[in-house]
């Protein structure tokens, strides 16, 4: 978990000509996962003010807590380290750095936590411009590099493997909700993983909401089971879902299930490199519609994931934004009968100049547990 | 895990008043630790936003997804929900409720994503000044009611049970650093934590770096074993700290494992309403340092703990907070040994009108351990 932090030069040099066609003189980064794409490590995201703060040339800065120089002491022949003692305010250190930068107008990335944010703001006063980094860092960061590909592929196939040993050690019919998000997450860390992120379990009814997490029922002979799963590996997310059932399927559940996976066949046939994300979207949907559950799938068809578990792009309508190759996201269509069940198919997607690449290869047929 | 969402009326009232006080016109939650603390429920903290929006007087606005509902669905007889559709635009929808309330001085909560705020700020115009609402919370949270401390004292009393098992079961001599945090997770579990929100573990020379996480580093015999973990259980964070020895320990850890046992008595005796929380640090503290390790306890001894891991009181030199009862703070001084070892002793102190009282029983004498 904790790697060395280095500075990524491409990474950087990506950003700052996104930072130049915006206008932008200095981006503010907290202990966010854009700092972990930044430099190799997520420093503690605590009340204590750390930030990495790149002016459009030079070397970037780092403000941390004198307590963490440790943590970013390899550095420091790349970075100019500016530590804080538990007496002194960092948010001045800060507008001082920005100040000396000249920087008039200032992105901050868009998980800072608004008490930071504020007081900064408050601090370099009213002519500097503040500005969400998001669209900045997004752009860059939507498009993996090769060392990002071979993270989230070995994540994918980790994944694989404990639904391979799920499917074949783990047990539905009797127990709880509960218990299967226990036998998930012995799993997960077995697997290396370093953090389960959450682990939805809706079994039977439970399943017709998307947002059920998890809870004591116990699961029934028939019960169809929607398990959503999501851990980090060196910061990547993992995430991928299945709907097993307990014992015997019914048939009308059978039948939904099918229209689900031709669903998610559907959107990674039509997703190439070109198409809009709003259009892989619609494929999904459009089978589902044709069957007549379009009602019933009332969420977008994914999301995009790296060291976010949710970041562009969005799989949804009004995203006109075009896939290219190096993008990462969720293909998770889902049909929902209220009172009865639900069922949710989800893979990642790597784009690739071929079309889409699934970073997930369990089975997506329908598999019966005991 | 997901408790139905309720209003709490005294936690409002009290933060209305807080809000009159300091002229703030109307406070917008977004779903973090404050939203849990108003509704007892966390909505997801996600990119969607959501928030409970409060004027001073009125019904609160809650403005969820629509596809949250379900969540807060049990707030609308006390509430007013608005719900948005993935097609508008939800800041839009805050910004105007923001205007029917007439709000000329918002505070938001201290960890809202910046890019929340920033959009907020554009959308309402600079007529509108911006605070962090954190000092106004903070102010009411760190004041625990009955039910919080019942919930505060029972994960106190799981994590005893943790320690009693793991002294008991546990293994050091000849495991890694990662089985260490495998087992402490097996057993957090076990006991009914919702999280484990982290495990540091530092054996011999890595207990000298109070950063330390864990690592694969196999721990020999006599090695001093610094083992800090938290959890979450309904939200509330339980966060203790102890420093057993695999096998026989040596003289001069004994020495200084005494002196910080010593510090941590002497913080609790110090400890009693009125009394300032820079006080109770420096209580320790002398203790450390009239043994010649002054230099050697390189951070506060404590801070509050809650909904947050950290929060107000925080129990550090400069803070001029005087404590009263209902108050829950961490007592963690330590000594760290470049290149040798550390120790830490930390438990969860529950002011009271008699003084401190620990929500920890788990021995702070020397434990040793095969």
């Amino acid at each position: 978990m904790s790697s060395v932090a280095r500075l990524y030069p491409s990474r950087i040099a990506a950003l700052r000509s996104k930072m130049k066609e915006n206008d932008v003189d200095a981006l503010v980064v907290s202990a966010t996962s854009d700092m972990l794409y930044l430099i190799g490590r997520k420093l503690p995201n605590t009340e204590r003010f750390n930030a990495l703060i790149l002016g459009q040339t030079g070397n970037p800065y780092l403000v941390v807590p004198e307590l963490q120089y440790p943590l970013v002491a390899s550095l420091a022949e790349n970075a100019e380290i500016i530590t804080w003692a538990e007496t002194t305010d960092p948010i001045r250190v800060a507008s001082d750095l920005l100040h000396r930068l000249d920087a008039r107008s200032v992105a901050v990335d868009g998980l800072m936590r608004g008490a930071f944010l504020l007081r900064l703001q408050e601090r370099v006063g009213r002519q500097v411009r503040f500005s969400d980094g998001t669209p900045l860092t997004a752009q860059v960061r939507l498009l993996k590099d090769a060392d990002e590909i071979a993270r989230l592929a070995d994540a994918g196939g980790r994944f694989d493997a404990i639904w391979e040993a799920f499917w074949k050690n783990g047990r539905l019919v009797g127990v709880s909700e509960r218990e299967v998000v226990e036998q998930i997450r012995k799993l997960l860390f077995a697997h290396g993983f370093d953090t389960m992120e959450w682990c939805d379990v809706g079994s039977g009814p439970n399943g017709a909401s998307p947002l059920h997490h998890h809870s004591d029922r116990i699961i029934q002979p028939g019960d169809p089971v929607v398990i959503d799963f999501a851990g980090t590996i060196g910061g990547y997310f993992m995430d991928t879902c299945r709907t097993p059932v307990a014992g015997t399927p019914l048939p009308e559940f059978i039948e939904i299930h099918e229209i689900t996976r031709k669903a998610h066949e559907a959107a990674n046939e039509r997703a190439r490199p070109g198409v809009a994300a709003g259009d892989v979207d619609q494929a999904a949907r459009d089978v589902i519609a044709k069957a007549g559950y379009g009602e019933r799938f009332m969420h977008r068809l994914g999301h995009g994931l790296g060291l976010d578990a949710h970041e562009e792009p969005y799989i949804i309508a009004a995203n006109r934004l075009r896939l290219q190759p190096g993008m990462v996201y969720s293909n998770e269509p889902g049909i929902y009968i209220d009172g009865k069940w639900g069922v949710r198919i989800e893979d990642i997607i790597l784009m690739t100049s071929d079309g889409a690449r699934s970073l997930n290869s369990a089975t997506r047929d329908l598999v019966s547990m005991n």
